[in-house]
């Protein structure tokens, strides 16, 4: 079997990412034993480090050894006991994911639906959490499978008004945009590496506050997984050490690298997010394509762009095309969305200058060979506009070019 | 906070071993899209390559997106429902750990307890299976707690008599010794990839055969879990490609190469695992210590070597100094045993010649510190001795060097 070669990619669908090549680097380090004192110290940096981007002072804050629904789970299956009930929002794929782990884990879960593309409705939700002693309502911040932002601040509200914990998914807005899990009242918040982190996928970093804390210390029942158990991954990464799995060394060293570039940035990323996915959605209309969703630009993630599919476009050879011809993925969609719309990524290292213009501009040689008509460059044009208007004249390398980079060698 | 730079280490404790440099360089590659058919073929690479390894022809043989503990836990939450019956082979901490699965996962669970040091014995395994109907019994191949090598075959008989699945534990002898899953008749194994691969922590490789994939189909209940719900994993890893988890690429290419340069030695990899424990166990005795244990060599790990920590020597501060001054990591132990052994791991690429007699060298040094006589030097001639007399005169490096290398320059 031959050495691993793989080909040249720009990865621009929901996840993962492209790895931040920094990222990569700390990955490749050579590993520490896990009890290690130098090891250790590396643990309570990634805490640091993750209370800064999930903006809380929360002790308990850690990664799960798991991708982001390993993180999901934990929270769900430690927070949720056999006969709890659970209150969903659901407004797409990562809502239903919710809802089917924490029946798992024994729940009632009661689902409040809203149609995919829009944000879950505050009075539904209400009337939810009015019908019953509710243990935790559940949450999706960016649901990535539509590309809604939700507001978090009234579902927090009703939740303390009914006695509930609120835990959100955010798995794909961390690292992108404010979670904000003290300012917003979140009792547990989830995030994922593969999204904005631009760390490969693998580790959830996970948060919860003294009002979780208080439920996980009153539970009457042992949490019905011992891998995903927080009482005892708590205690792990404590001073406690608590020896429980063997931690992913380098999944370790990949995230503290992630977060620690992320923290670099600081609220600069979150403008860079908004920028290029902003560039991202003036090409698209500029060459006449449709986004997908009813809800105003805030309630829109900035670095996830559903496109509705042309009539008459082969949705899947797109795809094909765009990978086989360019080496860049855009994402597919799920349940009701499949076939029907497109999910383009802009999130963590991927969201540049370059990366824009290279999707428009292939997506544009793409969909002429399957129809869609566009005026030559349009695409392109607008984004640069775009840019431009947004005092972004050079891209993100302008600087270097302006100050005798490539431009003029 | 700084860039990351890990110290030196020569990780000789039961895990996580030193990772091959091979896999790290892989694993610095960058990321491919989780349904691009370039992964999509890394992903069956990797199920050839753990069939291989298992010495099994089954066709769901793929690894659980976390560490060792994870893959344990997901083959036990999928065969066993709440209620069933669960037989438990214990003889030290990882047999704990299955019982505690198993019972988090509502199986009701009988221990068929051995002293910390021995196997399990086969007569009480029988008693406990003929007392009533039982689901699975579990085993653990190679204890790293205390050092021992179960026998499989005569478990295999008995579950086959009772009609019980066999599951084993195979977490730290993948990749070391045999596990020889079809020949020896074990219905389901679970490895890890951080010992005896030498590839990081944070997959475990697991395969499963008809007879336990016909338990699947005939639950009743849903797995109590999502992330680790074998029944969507199997349909992941598959044609069907059913989109669950976002695999962690960089483990994934990381496992496929640990699993390629396993299988690039072939059984020459047994056998340098057996010559480097036995040398090393060599040294110990020559310098006076104690092999933990009363099992006789065959039943026991060749890579894991638990030594008895003599009489006034303070256990952690031998292992500190062996850190700080050498950069070499030897384990503690759990439980009962806790303070009294040390264990040494020669696993994977940390099973080489510099490595057992820098350790020998540096422990004489460390061991002289806290009292303990020894003939200066004996530890390494009797190692040096063990090579020679297995015909390993010049070390793993022999060859170049004979070959005008270093000890021509």
């Amino acid at each position: 079997m031959e050495e691993l070669a793989p080909g040249h990619r720009i990865l621009l669908g929901p996840g993962p990412s492209i790895a931040d090549p920094r990222v990569l680097r700390a990955m490749a380090l050579p590993l520490l034993g896990q009890f290690d004192p130098e090891f250790t110290a590396i643990m309570t940096d990634v805490m640091k480090l993750s209370r800064l981007v999930f903006e809380t002072d929360n002790v308990q804050t850690f990664p799960v050894s798991g991708t982001g629904r390993a993180g999901l789970e934990a929270a769900i299956a430690s927070l949720v006991e056999p006969g709890d009930r659970v209150v969903v929002a659901e407004c797409g794929r990562f809502g239903l994911l919710c809802g089917d782990i924490a029946e798992r884990h024994g729940a009632t879960v009661t689902r409040v639906r809203s149609e995919w593309g829009t944000i879950s409705d505050p009075d539904s939700i209400r009337a939810a959490l009015g019908a019953a002693k509710t243990k935790m309502l559940i949450a999706v911040h960016g649901e990535t499978s539509t590309g809604v932002l939700q507001p978090l601040e009234p579902l927090a509200d009703l939740a303390q008004s009914y006695g509930a914990l609120l835990m959100v998914d955010a798995v794909v807005t961390l690292g992108g945009c404010r979670v904000g899990v003290d300012r917003r009242l979140v009792d547990v918040a989830v995030g994922g590496s593969q999204k904005c982190l631009s760390c490969p996928s693998g580790m959830a970093p996970l948060t919860f506050n003294d009002r979780a804390a208080a439920v996980l210390g009153k539970r009457r029942s042992r949490v019905q997984s011992n891998y995903l158990d927080l009482v005892q991954l708590r205690d792990y990464w404590s001073p406690k050490r608590f020896n429980h799995h063997t931690a992913p060394t380098t999944m370790v060293y990949g995230l503290r690298e992630a977060l620690r570039i992320a923290l670099e940035e600081g609220p600069a990323r979150f403008a860079r997010h908004r920028l290029h996915g902003d560039a991202l959605r003036a090409g698209l209309a500029a060459m006449g394509l449709e986004l997908f969703g009813t809800e105003p630009p805030e309630r829109r993630l900035p670095f996830i762009t559903p496109v509705v599919v042309p009539e008459g476009v082969d949705e899947l050879r797109v795809r094909a095309r765009l990978v086989e011809d360019f080496g860049i993925e855009i994402g597919a969609a799920f349940g009701p969305l499949q076939g029907k719309i497109w999910r383009i990524g802009t999130m963590g290292w991927a969201a540049q200058r370059a990366h824009v213009l290279l999707c428009l501009v292939a997506l544009e040689q793409v969909l002429r060979g399957e129809g869609h008509r566009a005026a030559p460059g349009a695409g392109v044009e607008a984004a640069r506009h775009h840019y431009a208007a947004a005092g972004h004249a050079g891209g993100d390398v302008g600087d270097s070019l302006g100050a005798g980079g490539i431009g003029h060698v």
